[in-house]
This record gives structure tokens, C-alpha cells and sequence, in this order.
């Protein structure tokens, strides 16, 4: 299929890159800053521009993969197209494309960081489409790509990518926290390689609240408040620990 | 060496199997539960007790290992002992053992679930002794179960014990609410593991600071709030969504 991509970012990238191994054709690359454009379309074989009065209209596929802000300009700016015209976002609307005639959502249920090379195989892909031929044709190109296809609906994607920030983004700023505390004492972050391991393998192995551990599931009040006093009341650190310590005797009392 | 165990909870049971794997002799499991004390002697070979005044004084090592509410208690209890009396807890200070002439920390730095087996020679086990003698003999157990044996303080200790929390059970309190929001949708949470193994694989290959994404990180407050929306402002996970994104965004700021 031939392919447009609207978007330079880390889910732009790790898509175009997917799909041009996949033996697909990317005819052009849109980012609203033609250095950007430059260097994936250079990635991929494609045509840069950051103009969408330049985007071709007869392409098989639009994916627009911009931040959710953006995404409604994008629309409003594209010409009228005859192809599937797609976002990836978590938690936009199918409905925000529905000047287009073909219209759906290609979900890429993943963390992307654009240094990082990933086996998109392995990525969760959720499929949306307006007609049974959008859905089709987006289902087609993401098996190319993905094992783990799977048709979506609004309800459920939203539900997806909510799940996903709190075991994804929300997980790795505690990261961020923890590797502060370490750094203050001198120590080094990989000294929590082996937990962070062992949490995340027994997380994968059993429901995750039968693997809970710590203070507060053990009602530990002695150790929280010398916890908290360490942490100084001023800070976030200090109320992120107080509310997840209570979410968690909450739930440890819900069983 | 010879060795008694008080205490027969999920780090008694993994530190008692590892000592014993090791070619030690564990004398003795003390649990004020008879019946739990059973259970851990049966597997190591040890006898049973649930009197404090029954422990031998002889031995060689003696590891407190109970929830640290009970380790005072445990240690007015005892007989005067000779060997090294050593507690196992991240944030009990290492004074709690006076009393007694050795005495010392034998902390292990990883989370524990009694059915789950682990590779205790990848678990961190920090040290300290009131004395050289103390530490020495405590380093010497330590290293014949880990290839990762430190020598602490107390205050290294305790920015550990709390890098940990965060890192382990508050993350896996957040898998918890993410399983929630899934199963509420009748999702699984299966699709969730490519997700969380490529989450804890970046924190681990690079600062955690750097790899973090999401719509806190790009102060996308129309994705924050449809997702608070959802939540409902009177559930902690809201909460937590809230304070967490804060923090992410402060931190983002601060960079």
C-alpha cells in the first residue's frame, strides 16, 4: 500500500519504520517543521514537506500521529483525500475525522521512544473504522506489521490508554523518584535492578494485588511516618507517598 | 555456621532456604504461631518454636525476621545470646540490638512472595555490624547466598528501603489500578505486558528520567482531564492521576 504519514515523533517514527520494513510504500512525511520532515522521510525513502496543501490525495492510507492538540488542525487542513485517513491516539474521538469519507483509528498500544529500537510484532495494535472497507484496509496494514492486532471501540481504547499511563508513565516517574532518593544518598540506580525485575516479572505472573508488598500493605504506620518525615512534607515526593500508601491500605482492606 | 531464624513470614522463608542451600545448618525457626514455625522447619530441617525462652544461645547467627512493629518485642524476649543478632529491615535502626554484644543489619533488597521462587544470588544484601567481628561473621553468611553483598549505614539503608517502595510497591500498586480500569472495560491484563516489559527495559538502559512519556510529560491537559473525567473525582485513582501528573509535569519543567 502506498502510505502518508502526518507527523515526525517518536509514534511517527516507530510506525514509518514498521511499515516501510513491512514492504509498504511512505510517499511522503508531514511535519509542521521541514527539518523534522527531513530526517524521517530520509529514514523511510519518502518525499518531506510541511505543507498539507502538498500532501497527495490518492494514497491508500493517512496516518495523522501528532500530539492529541493537534490533531484537530491537522484535519482541518488537509485537502480532501480519497484514502483511509487514520489517528493513533489513545483517547481522541474516531468522530474528529469525520469530514474525511474513510476514516478510522490505528492504536499502537506501546511506549515509543525514538532512540530505542522495538520489535513492533510484538506491539498491540487496536483498529477502528467508520465503514467495514476503512476497518478493513487500516486491519490489513496492521497485521503487516503487528501479531497482536485486535478491533477496538471507543470505550475500550480510552480504558486502554488510561490503563497504560498509569502502568506506563505514572511506573517510570516513580523510577524518576526513586533514582533521586538514590542519588542523594550516593547510591547507584541499578541497585534497584533486580526488584524492579522481580516486580515486573511477578506483576506479568499473577494477578498484580496478589503480589502486593511493603509497608503498606502491612499497615507499617512506624515506617511510613519515618518515611514521610525523611521526605519533608514540602515536597510532591511527600504526597505521592501518603496517597499511594493509602491507596494501597485501602485496597489491602477491600480483599 | 549455625543459625536461628525468627521469624517465618516471606523474607524468613527465603532467606531460610537460601542459607540452607548454601551448606548452613539453621538450628532453630522461632514464630510466635507454632503451627507457621512448623511449616518453615519442615523445609529446612530445623526445629520448631514458639518460645522465646526455648532458643539456643549458641549459635552463630541470629537473623530477626519479622514485621518491624514486632522486633522490639522479639529482641526484649530473648535469652542473652552469644553470636551475632542481626535484624533483616530496611528501616529499623541498627541501636534496636544493644542489648546483645554483636550485633548487626542483614538486609536483603528485593520484594519477596512466599510462592515464589527466586535466585537469592542476585538479590543485593547489605550489611552492618556494631563491630568488625559482627560485620565480618554477617558478610561471610551474606556472601556464601548473594554475589551482591554492600557494606551499609543506616541512612544509605533507608534511601534505599524507600527507593524501593516507590520502585516496587507503589508501581505495582499502580499495575493494580490499571488491572481495575481493564477489567472494568473487560479487558485483560495481558494486554498490558508488552507495554510493562518495555517500561521497566527502559528504565533499566537508561536515567528513568529520559524515557518518560506520556500527556503529563506533554502537558496535554485536554487527555488529563477527559481521563480525570472518567475516573471521577471521588475515587483515589483520581487522586493519584492528579498529583501524579503534577509531578510529572514539575519535573518535566525543572529539566
Amino acid at each position: 500500500m502506498n502510505i502518508v504519514i502526518i507527523g515526525s515523533g517518536n509514534v511517527a517514527t516507530h510506525l514509518a519504520l514498521a511499515i516501510k520494513n513491512a514492504g509498504h510504500t511512505i510517499w511522503q512525511i508531514f511535519s509542521r517543521t521541514i527539518s523534522n520532515a527531513d530526517v524521517l522521510a530520509g529514514m523511510v525513502g519518502a518525499e518531506a514537506t510541511n505543507d498539507c496543501l502538498a500532501l497527495r490525495t490518492d494514497a491508500d492510507i493517512y496516518l495523522i500521529s501528532v500530539t492529541d492538540g493537534h490533531i484537530a488542525d491537522v484535519i482541518s487542513n488537509m485537502p480532501q483525500v480519497n484514502g483511509v485517513v487514520a489517528h493513533t491516539a489513545g483517547s481522541v474521538s474516531l468522530d474528529v475525522l469525520s469530514r474525511f469519507s474513510l476514516y478510522g483509528v490505528f492504536y499502537p498500544f506501546q511506549t515509543f521512544t525514538k532512540d530505542k529500537v522495538l520489535n513492533f510484532r510484538e506491539v498491540p495494535l487496536l483498529v477502528e473504522g467508520n465503514l467495514s472497507v476503512a476497518r478493513r484496509r487500516l486491519r490489513a496494514l496492521a497485521e503487516d506489521i503487528s501479531d497482536y492486532v485486535q478491533k477496538s471501540n471507543e470505550e475500550k481504547r480510552k480504558a486502554l490508554h488510561m490503563s497504560a499511563v498509569f502502568a506506563c508513565n505514572f511506573v517510570n516517574h516513580l523510577y524518576v523518584q526513586a533514582d533521586e532518593l538514590l542519588s542523594k544518598a550516593g547510591l547507584s540506580f541499578d541497585l534497584l535492578a533486580p526488584l524492579i525485575r522481580e516486580t515486573t516479572q511477578k506483576a506479568l505472573s499473577m494477578k498484580p494485588k496478589y503480589a502486593q508488598t511493603g509497608p503498606a500493605s502491612r499497615f507499617d504506620k512506624e515506617v511510613i511516618n519515618s518515611h514521610l518525615a525523611a521526605l519533608g512534607d514540602d515536597s510532591l515526593s511527600y504526597q505521592i507517598y501518603q496517597l499511594l500508601s493509602e491507596s494501597i491500605m485501602q485496597a489491602t482492606r477491600d480483599e
